[in-house]
């Protein structure tokens, strides 16, 4: 193991089969150099999988629903989304800084750095998760999570 | 030049090198069925590029921007995005069907019928139309468009 923050970690060339990210990227403010090190750090036909918050949690900032005057959810805000950059939000109760982009900018990093896009996965609840929390039917409302998968050409 | 429904239209096994749609299949209710048979059109190592209405912009229906008590823009409001299906909404003054469907199908829908995802975008105002209609700046707050690019394998 090695513990490092992502923009400083650094590996020999072709040195992985496989790059795999969870929920890490939305933290990171250069996503396309990084791509670019993590494509030099991968032999031909190795794998980048990656999730990070998809485009339409991070764009407006605040990540919270907008609530009717009856304080229930009426939708999901997005604004400035073509605006890409740092965001503050609360998270865990906790105020931090993510960073938008758009799901333009996710995919064409990969494409324009010797990667074929090879899977977009938008994560929503199972039905069991439905079953067992009722407060989990609102995430059908909106996409949280963009999983891209890409493979080193 | 045939003139024919998306649904209807039919062509030989191979018959293309390119085929190209323009804000058309948002109205398809078939997606997956569709791209089956554009692939089946297209000769290997051709190429299927499409425009279609933004996910963000179809999932909730109205397609009208949340405004605050002033009457301003406040955002756009995204919900029911995991439902997918036909939408009703109000374009040039006439109610139509549109069909929305996230952008996991979009995409998935082409990787798992013989196709390499090649491009995908998110076209926004140009500087120049930014400064002709100041109404446009509303624009890069909100994905109207996705542009899709595949090649046949």
């Amino acid at each position: 193991y090695r513990l490092a923050s992502i923009e400083e970690a650094d590996f020999a060339e072709g040195a992985f089969d496989v790059v795999i990210s969870s929920l890490a990227l939305h933290y990171v403010a250069d996503y396309e150099g990084m791509v670019r090190r993590v494509s030099r750090w991968l032999r031909p036909g190795g794998d980048f999988v990656f999730s990070a918050e998809h485009p339409v949690f991070t764009a407006q900032g605040p990540q919270q629903w907008h609530r009717g005057a009856d304080g229930r959810i009426a939708h999901f805000p997005v604004d400035r989304y073509f605006e890409e950059g740092a965001r503050r939000a609360v998270f865990l109760g906790q105020e931090m800084t993510k960073h938008h982009r758009t799901l333009e900018t996710y995919a064409r990093a990969l494409l324009e750095n010797g990667f074929a896009l090879t899977g977009l996965a938008e994560p929503r609840p199972s039905e069991a998760m439905l079953r067992d929390d009722p407060g989990m039917a609102d995430e059908l409302r909106r996409p949280m999570m963009l999983i891209l998968s890409a493979k080193k050409l």
